[in-house]
């Protein structure tokens, strides 16, 4: 997509580089695919820029993006760009290191530390894969995470997956994308198949 | 999204393995963001598969998708997935090493060597990066692009990225995903940034 003007420049008192620098709350949702795919996308430019990322997967299989999760990974270890942190709700999360409770209990705990993070500004992107069905499911609390992200200090950007995005957080985001299938193979009788789908 | 079962399975003569491992043309279109970072996002998947990933960037600025391309190329590099070739006519193409003709020419140029390559397997993914444009304004014949797409060889992925995909292409793709803007910072005067946008 072109780099074009902004349509209109808003009365809010910053000046174009404030405007600019600003950070952003991104969704990704719909039905189609590319939710997940497109924020990992995003993050190879977070770590072309040397910026810390940090993924959370609230997804309940670990073996779900294991290509993302190896691509990024080798990038974080190049020593080229930015490191990258890689956090799985579904083998424990790696700083509780044991699977405890159900998986409402590890939502809420996944969204703990990413508000601790946050607070810490412990990464400068954050990937907050599938988050939209805690919030959804009412394991985390749609206006607690709104309240988060919206004291966190600092350049810290986060993109949020998932389908069926809460409407608060829809219009609390400053970039919202809707992901709309028009054709899918399994609508054809395909299955999903590696090095496409994962 | 759930790796699902296929909501029906059709009467076309194929073991479920080979309609699994049929070859897909995926086009990301619409105006919303999100087209060419999923397509980047899905080679990560292609790389940690070993595939070797072509990409082809049918843009005329050669400093767009910087950050893509570095992390693409260092995964490359990195020895631990597939190979990555990256193609940009915005330098003038790799294999033509210097500016010839206006943009059409290049891009025909581009579809040209895109077409040479299916027929020789070099790549087992392709990433036809802003590829709807060249066809929609007429550079590039949309007959001939699926005429070649359907009689390529093997196991090869082509996934083509841009707005406003002519109506056949949209037709003969096996996967199809319109990428719709909800709401955007730009509209709020707000501008593109480093990290986000590049």
């Amino acid at each position: 997509m072109p780099r074009g003007q902004p349509a209109s420049v808003p009365d809010d008192g910053l000046t174009t580089r404030a405007r600019r620098n600003r950070p952003l709350v991104v969704v990704h949702t719909g039905t189609g695919k590319g939710k997940s795919t497109a924020a990992f996308g995003m993050a190879l430019r977070a770590w072309n820029q040397g910026w810390p990322v940090g993924v959370f997967q609230f997804v309940k299989s670990a073996k779900w993006r294991v290509g993302e999760e190896h691509a990024l990974r080798t990038l974080g270890a190049s020593g080229e760009g930015g490191p990258v942190t890689w956090h799985k709700m579904g083998e424990g999360w790696s700083w509780i290191q044991r699977e405890t409770g159900g998986h409402a209990e590890q939502a809420a705990e996944g969204w703990a530390q990413v508000a601790r993070d946050l607070v810490a500004q412990t990464y400068r992107f954050y990937v907050l894969d599938e988050f939209t069905y805690p919030i959804k499911w009412g394991w985390v609390d749609v206006a607690e995470v709104i309240s988060v992200l919206d004291a966190r200090p600092g350049q810290q950007h986060v993109v949020i997956t998932g389908r069926d995005a809460h409407p608060d957080l829809v219009a609390y985001a400053d970039l919202v994308t809707d992901m709309t299938k028009v054709k899918h193979p399994m609508d054809q009788g395909q299955k999903g198949q590696k090095g496409v789908e994962w």
